[in-house]
């Protein structure tokens, strides 16, 4: 057996999100299938994200043992092979050593939301963005932002279904820029609960929008309660755009 | 009877192109329909550039004429409405005089062109590049672009269904600039024949692998014969990104 650490990009949009389910296609079972039709072994894939449905990424890394060694360009060309027509494509392989794990050996995730922030939605990022027509004032949203960094309890922006061991997290980056019409969010830690970035996203745009102050986050994060925090922004503006290891 | 200039935007993939055909979608009678949603009002909307299927459309402007004056926001904000669900989108209404027309009036237009250019095809944005997956030397691509810059017959850059009364166009901008993977040929002129971009990026592709050099791209200039110059590029990585008045 050989582990091979590979780097993959997809669009969410279709998919029940990374993890095997019952109920329909996910990315999971997509790159296992494409596993299978390059050297007829069935596999389990390890991601260091799980992401939700909807949700995209331009850098996931995930590990897979294959049953010999291989090229690792011929490794990233076959999988493509067998994903064509997929919107899941592996960018990069390389070989891992026997207790890489994509999900355990992380030390960092990064994550970017894309707020569109105009009167007209999009044509061409329909399922790429948040639209949000109405203002935001982005200088705003980056002040509440700082509130939230450091090392919390996150239990006001911890989905229900949330599996993590503590709610306590370090959050190292939370950035907001304007770019034109557009908001980009990127947000850096360790590890995320469950909707995390999400429920920031939903609270911050609260601010943007002049209904909430930077003091009401800091309240917010205070009571540890999810019910206190703002709504959960859309999957369809999140990308997961990288691990660190 | 009042005239609006629109801005609006595509994503031109599951379209026959901007106009009407017998055969599918166009973008034009989506566009019109909306306007009879909105007014029931049968009109004639005419844009600046007539793109092809596939190709796309960041700042496409066209006219119409409505029954009535109505805001600005209101025709933008009720077209949307009415296109809801749509790849197209009123990014911009005006009022605009009785003798503005949105393909005569125009002096300019600008093209973007977008080549993926890695071995791993995008998952992301699949219908929206051209995927090139040998590299590309995009600084020999930007020296030999500079030949076709100024006036020229471009008869060796024309689709042989192009209705142009005259293949003489004078080329203003014709960029070439690398962002990571990405190669991006921006394209500038009054007026631009039928595939005239598609062609032209098409043929720079062929200095960018090395098989053609800037002298070969100023042979088939002056050979005036379409099939001395390169294949014309996809409609899938070509978007209209402004007009000029």
């Amino acid at each position: 057996m050989a582990r091979y650490r590979l780097t993959i990009e997809y669009d969410g949009t279709g998919f029940v999100g990374w993890q095997r389910q019952p109920c329909g296609p996910s990315i999971q079972q997509t790159l296992e299938d494409a596993v299978f039709g390059f050297c007829q072994h069935r596999v389990d894939v390890a991601a260091a994200g799980r992401t939700d449905a909807g949700v995209h990424a331009l850098a996931q890394t995930v590990h897979v043992d294959l049953p010999k060694d291989y090229e690792v360009d011929t490794v990233r060309d076959a999988l493509n092979f067998h994903l064509r027509g997929q919107p899941v494509v592996v960018t990069a392989a390389a070989a891992a050593a026997d207790d890489f794990h994509a999900r355990f050996s992380a030390v960092g995730r990064t994550y970017l939301y894309r707020i569109l922030n105009r009167r007209a939605p999009s044509a061409l990022d329909r399922t790429r963005v948040w639209w949000v027509p109405v203002p935001l004032d982005a200088a705003a949203m980056a002040a509440a932002a700082a509130v939230l960094l450091g090392r919390h309890d996150f239990s006001s922006f911890r989905a229900s279904e949330c599996q993590a061991q503590s709610p306590v997290k370090t959050l190292d980056v939370l950035d907001v820029t304007r770019h034109d019409q557009e908001i980009r969010v990127r947000a850096e830690a360790r590890s995320f609960l469950h909707h995390q970035v999400r429920n920031m996203v939903g609270t911050l745009k609260l601010v943007g929008e002049g209904k909430w102050s930077a003091e009401d986050v800091a309240q917010a994060l205070a009571a540890k309660d999810r019910k206190r925090a703002g709504p959960t922004a859309p999957a369809s503006g999140l990308y997961l755009t990288g691990v660190v290891y």
